[in-house]
């Protein structure tokens, strides 16, 4: 969900970029680290997220668990309660496995991100179309 | 969305691989490809079909174009009528931009079909789990 | 080995983008799509230079195999002589298995392309470091 | 170059995966974590091999600073003493830049690595072939 939220920035004409990509730049001052951790955190975001802080960026993580360490670590949070697998056994669980149901919870956050975003831009949609890869 | 669903595929401990991933084994007789080529066709997803089939393997398509290339080069079609690139422009369209609203009913697609197939298969839930990798 | 050769290209200041990665542009006019194939074609940078082509772009191709359908359907063919799976079976072969030589000749023919690139744009070395991610 | 490594162990018939793929298992005892760490350390390494050890698995580090985080971390150490981004400053450096001789040696190194492998396994070199997949 993140790689495709970061295309759809691209999209948008914004500077965005995946870690490990090819073309990633160094983050640093000015630069937003996002990162998605909804059981709380993973190794290799706590990782990207203290490089990130050294090189004086911001951070904003996206969770469902809100006193996680990802989200102690951020500058800025974005809650999406949803079932991860931090919560997935046990009685009251979702029909859903595992992180199933935050990751479409994250579809629908970002879709309505990305639509608010282009508005407050005043990005045209064909303009964004134009950004589209065709090596596909 | 291919990559999700592959995941969910190996989690309940079939023989699923991504093309392009380093422990991808050769396609053949009794394989199946399942390729998503929602506006009808991509260059790239022609190529793995053409190989697939040469191969003696079946071909499965996820599109919303049943009349497109990659529907009639696959043995098996799966339709989700939603807007893609092919039909994003113009009077009538989504709210959502360009392929998102296919990407948010492939995603409602292949969780349902999990569930069937996890129950088909009589796959445990704390099965699939045990198989979630801990390298993220 | 590509990957490499696109993260130095980035490296120097130049636009290049790995197919696949989030941020890839559409190719086009005045763009020139780089392609390997060593053993003569794969089936999905068959279609990768299609798409290059009928956009307008240029293709240059990296092969093993001078006369393959890949080096036929660019505009500029870089041939390098090693052994690839095309011709690692039989009788007087490389002791490294498969496409290994043609890997290893690749990665020393990038490495003086890039410098001779470097000297030809006149890109210091540290402008070139000062690109390198942080987000590893 | 930990791609092909990977690509390579799995032709040979290991069980091999990489972070990030998709059918890669959980890390636990009797596993090993092989790592890349030319400069002594990278943060997602760093997170990774914490994972691994508190999973009961070893951990192996290819690198160039012996006296390095990876390394102290690591139950197994291959020091190759080539130019990493740790030493490319300064005196008497390579004329290949960065990190690009550490890339190098790598390759020969792990080329070296699997041909004894290879001959210690008894693996027959049409067996490596015959696993390498056509969906490329």
């Amino acid at each position: 969900m993140m790689r495709a939220l970061s295309m759809r920035l691209y999209h948008m004409g914004l500077d965005a970029h995946v870690a490990g990509d090819m073309s990633c730049p160094p983050v640093g001052k000015g630069d937003l680290l996002v990162v998605s951790a909804g059981p709380g955190a993973f190794s290799t975001v706590m990782g990207l997220i203290g490089v990130a802080r050294g090189a004086g960026a911001r951070v904003a993580c996206v969770t469902a668990v809100p006193d996680g360490a990802a989200a102690h670590a951020a500058h800025h949070v974005l809650v999406i309660p949803a079932q991860t697998m931090a919560n997935d056994q046990g009685g009251a669980v979702s029909v859903l496995p595992m992180g199933s149901l935050f990751e479409g919870a994250q579809y629908l956050t970002f879709e309505l991100l990305i639509l608010a975003l282009r508005d407050h831009l005043g990005v045209a949609p064909d303009a964004m179309r134009a950004r589209h890869t065709n090596l596909e």
